[in-house]
């Protein structure tokens, strides 16, 4: 039976959930698809995540491992295939906890990397899972910067091998997944050398462990790093090198190839692997970003629907938390954001699949861009949906931070996405250093790509809203957005200049201006984000219940990023203090009016009980009476050893002495 | 040996570390004391922390146990007493990994609120540990308001005894330290009924385990409420209670008291129970709040001083990341805070310790101010810092996600200080309201407490700096906050008084003004803290090369304050575009002028390798060493039963297949 206080949110919804959610995925066929994918996996006890947060990392990594051998089993069972419309689903329904997703990122590497030959060799063996492989870039000392990698790969002319070793512990491989256990075979990113030369990295094919028995091979010292915040199922791991010789063949060599002589050949281009790598961080948002900032809303405003506190009038009941106007800023602005990032992720799909079709043609004239945009929006989506789990968390108060919750695992795993596939904070510099260049050139009247070509026109200007309506009218708040950006970008350059005119090297004066720059990219992203959410709702006219509310979302995402960030906007007086005061009030009258759709809004997201394991987030809302139960299978409840070693000799002996 | 690049940060520091160090410890023999009791508490192996990162909750519990009961010994060894000098280190050289806090919780509750009978009944039990105490004050379904609790204590003339129920699930029990598997005995807060009528709540001692076995006694179910986010070693439990009957005697009755035929007797003023609230929240701050974020300015400035990643300068080897001015941005700023709320700490204690004076004198005078500091700055400083700690953690990259990097376990444990002893945004709540109420009080020229009467003055005006350099004037800037903090309250206040003159009920518009109401208030407590640090520098005058240093902090904290919330000094012109320019300017200067005293302002924080427990973070700066010798000791680097189970029948069978 659902929560009465949770049952009467959804009696009053505005729109139709079942056309919202179909909307979310692409279409109600889709819907559908997901739907019965979920199903087949949750129904089947082997993928069961009930017991999870009692686990500890040795338990999560064999259910993980456990996990990814019955999904074979299971895939053929179901006729899914790689290439099937299922696929993309189910990830998503195993939440992520399953091994071996370095493996396909070693086939992957193999098939971008590698020669046919190559290709022909190994591809088979990794899909019929006669090894397990593994991906191994990251050092101990070096992340980012590739060039700094300390592997070496030497060529042995005598033998035809290359000699890889680790030439001190900097050097170490750190952090490559399913390797710490799992891996036989893994791609090693060595500088090449030959005849003393070096050549830079490079990717080689590593046997690490014994088909046989599993034992490391000779050479090879590897293991698990330990307990991490998260991803306790993953085993990320270390590899050590001594002196390790592996066939010239196992080079990649779809680009590059040391001849049996010792000749270094570069053949083909590079720039589609450049591609590969952006791709990356587009194609992790949906699942690892946008799923968790999802369900962290879903579980913080069901709870937040049925949790009573305090009065808010006296004489009534204690009253529902959600109708605390606090609450309300904490927990909304999150549900409009999760809403803006999902539509941004169709455009950055759409603009990709686009970007790829055009590069397949041989024509790169689109990679800056999408490298900017992938660099910039990655860290930008991360960084906004980690701090909205954040938020849902602390926004439940004591339960939220159980595990229980669903909560503190949703945040400790989200996180990680703010670091891994390039740090934060140096992304949005590729993205800054894009934004200068074609700021520069849009000034000089050079051609500039499509995304940008608003820096070409300086547009001083006041805002023209007269009162607190016009601030819900996205051509008000759409360029209020495009005008910070373009200012944030422009002052940075002039600073930049000034620096360099006054005699300060090119490198010193672009580290003095990192801070700023962080900024501007920020504000760049931001805008398009406003003004894709805009035109998205434009495009909804004919669905009426479902284009008023999703409005309503776009304005409070706008306002609040203008209520949260007030100097940017007032700073050249674009917005005066009296236009911020409507923005002000127009913010906050927004957070009553979709407080009203809240839950149906979340419930749009389409999360089973099983998907979200919150003993908070459930669909009825039965908060208390789930945390009692799970509470009591919780391995704590077990006798302890403490009490009669501990706990009894003190109880006891001081009794004794009365 | 110290790795050389964290060398050489120690040898260019401009003043004193031991001095510094003395300066926070309240003078060099206070310095002597902390250090003899951290030497006596790390060199005993009973307390050792070493493998803490790879223990489950069960182990961490059983840990913690042990060290309470060993504790016990150790004290009576060295000499050490509950009032003595060193007490106050002995928690803090634990890290606060040790059973029993809430046994001193019971304790002080029959303290304050137990009769003199009761006081001679029961301390002397607790003291020599017959019985082990817990505080069962919140419940599944209710937290800070306390009228809301639903746990019942029937009073039965018949047999002279109280008997407790949990009426429904939402009343359970829910969260009570050291009552999951340890506690024989707590302090249970009830609803008290006589003759069918409520009398509000009450406490009442309540026996839960036996004390010859341990088991649970008739009528009561407990046990521990699960794995949490962080305080695994703490045993949170659950309580329910079936008709378990207590006789009469033990209501904790200095303040009321239920005569024998039933007579409801109220007696003395609770008004210093109301204090003994507040205090908690201001004694948590130094070992709870800022000793975490002191721990993670450290950890990721000396890992950012031996960390090298890219170039900066084209040509040279790779930049230590603390030489980027992002990476300067993220941690500095979390330096000078640290300092800044040192300061803040120990203004707040004297001001209660004058507090407590007065109220032992029965004049009650300061209390409500008091109650307003220690909410606000209680949540101002638990928010602050935990962000704060969390930006350590990002800034650290990939190893600041390992748990051995010890700042995981930082941020999750400092989490819950925004939580617990009031949740932050109810807590700014109620200074808000006694500042709004000041504010009233002041424009109506009636007399305010000392810390508020700045409000009196209405002060329109402008800032009057005119180059970036005015901007490290101290007066310049406390003005500037000064000014933000009264016209925050001063507006709000108008919203209110407005929005009840249009009809409003007076708590819906109270409702709808929480969200600025909440900023007002973080804006005062924001100005007092940079007030206070500018006048504890203005007092360092004789000791040349510590104020330079502690003037520069001062500095950046009140520079970064306004650089990252510009529109609240914008909005209403007090500080001009141009004037903003310069305050970013004066605030990014400071970075490169902190920088080089990074180090050394860490090390003055004087935490010994073992407090901080950090590969990242040790003071010889051996971060890749640490990481691979502590890795290999994981479990995880055991033997999965996953081999045997799913890789080699899935290597295998494949294998088999060719």
């Amino acid at each position: 039976s659902v929560n009465p206080d949770l049952a009467s949110e959804r009696q009053t919804a505005s729109f139709s959930v079942e056309k919202l959610t179909a909307l979310l995925d692409g279409g109600a066929e889709k819907t559908r698809i997901r739907r019965a994918v979920v199903k087949a996996i949750e129904s089947d006890p082997v993928f069961s995540r009930e017991n999870q947060y009692f686990q500890t990392q040795n338990e999560r990594y064999e259910a993980a491992v456990r996990k990814a051998v019955h999904l074979q089993k299971k895939m053929h069972e179901m006729g899914w295939t790689e290439n099937g419309p299922e696929y993309k689903y189910i990830y998503r329904a195993l939440s992520g906890d399953v091994a071996f997703q370095l493996h396909r990122v070693f086939m992957r590497s193999i098939s971008v990397l590698g020669s046919d030959k190559q290709i022909a060799k190994w591809i088979p063996l990794a899909t019929q899972h006669q090894l397990i492989g593994s991906y191994a870039q990251t050092e101990l000392g070096h992340g980012t910067y590739l060039q700094g990698l300390e592997t070496t790969a030497v060529f042995d002319i005598a033998t035809q091998e290359f000699i890889l070793n680790t030439p001190k512990i900097s050097a170490m491989k750190w952090w490559p997944g399913d390797m710490g256990r799992s891996a036989t075979h893994t791609v090693v990113f060595a500088q090449l050398y030959i005849h003393g030369k070096c050549y830079g990295i490079h990717p080689f094919i590593v046997q690490i462990r014994s088909l046989q028995d599993h034992s490391l091979c000779p050479g090879i010292t590897a293991g698990d790093i330990g307990p991490k915040m998260n991803f306790e199922h993953v085993d990320n791991g270390y590899l050590l090198l001594k002196n390790v010789r592996i066939p010239r063949e196992n080079m990649l060599s779809k680009f590059c190839e040391v001849r049996p002589d010792g000749t270094y050949v570069r053949q083909g281009s590079q720039k589609i692997n450049y591609f590969t790598m952006t791709t990356v961080r587009i194609s992790l948002i949906s699942d690892e970003v946008l799923t968790p900032l999802m369900k962290a809303c879903t579980i913080a405003i069901r709870y937040s629907a049925v949790r009573r506190q305090s009065k808010l009038k006296p004489g009534e009941q204690e009253a529902k938390i959600l109708d605390y106007q606090t609450q309300q800023e904490k927990l909304l602005p999150q549900l409009a954001a999760a809403y803006a990032f999902h539509f941004i992720n169709d455009y950055l799909q759409e603009l990709f699949d686009r970007g790829y079709r055009e590069i397949q043609r041989t024509n790169f004239d689109m990679l800056p861009e999408l490298h900017a945009l992938s660099s910039g929006f990655k860290a930008v989506i991360t960084h906004h949906c980690t701090a909205g789990v954040e938020i849902c968390l602390r926004a439940c108060g004591g339960h939220g931070y159980s595990l229980l919750s669903g909560l503190p695992s949703l945040y400790t795993k989200i996180l990680a996405s703010c670091i891994y596939e390039g740090e934060n904070t140096i992304l949005l510099l590729q993205t800054a250093r894009f934004l200068i260049k074609c700021f520069m050139a849009a000034r000089a009247g050079q051609p500039v790509p499509p995304s940008v070509t608003f820096l070409a026109a300086a547009k001083p200007g006041k805002c023209p809203a007269k009162s607190k309506l016009d601030f819900l009218s996205p051509d008000i708040y759409t360029e209020a957005y495009q005008h910070v950006a373009v200012r944030l970008i422009s002052s940075t350059a002039s600073k930049l200049q000034d620096l360099i005119q006054s005699g300060l090297k090119k490198y010193d004066a672009w580290n003095q201006c990192t801070v700023q720059l962080v900024q501007a990219a920020k504000a760049h992203c931001h805008y398009i984000t406003v003004k894709n959410f805009a035109e998205t709702v434009e495009k909804l006219e004919t669905k009426a219940g479902i284009q008023r509310i999703m409005k309503h979302l776009c304005d409070l995402f706008a306002l609040h990023g203008i209520f949260s960030n007030t100097g940017a906007f007032l700073h050249d007086g674009y917005i005066s203090a009296a236009q911020m005061d409507m923005v002000t009030a127009s913010y906050l009258d927004l957070l009553a009016v979709i407080r009203k759709d809240a839950v149906p809004l979340v419930d749009a997201f389409d999360f089973t009980d099983e998907s979200l394991n919150s003993a908070l987030g459930s669909y009825d809302g039965q908060v208390y009476q789930r945390l009692y139960e799970w509470a009591q299978k919780s391995p704590t409840n077990e006798m302890s050893p403490a009490y009669e070693k501990y706990l009894k000799p003190l109880l006891h002996n001081t009794l004794s002495k009365l």
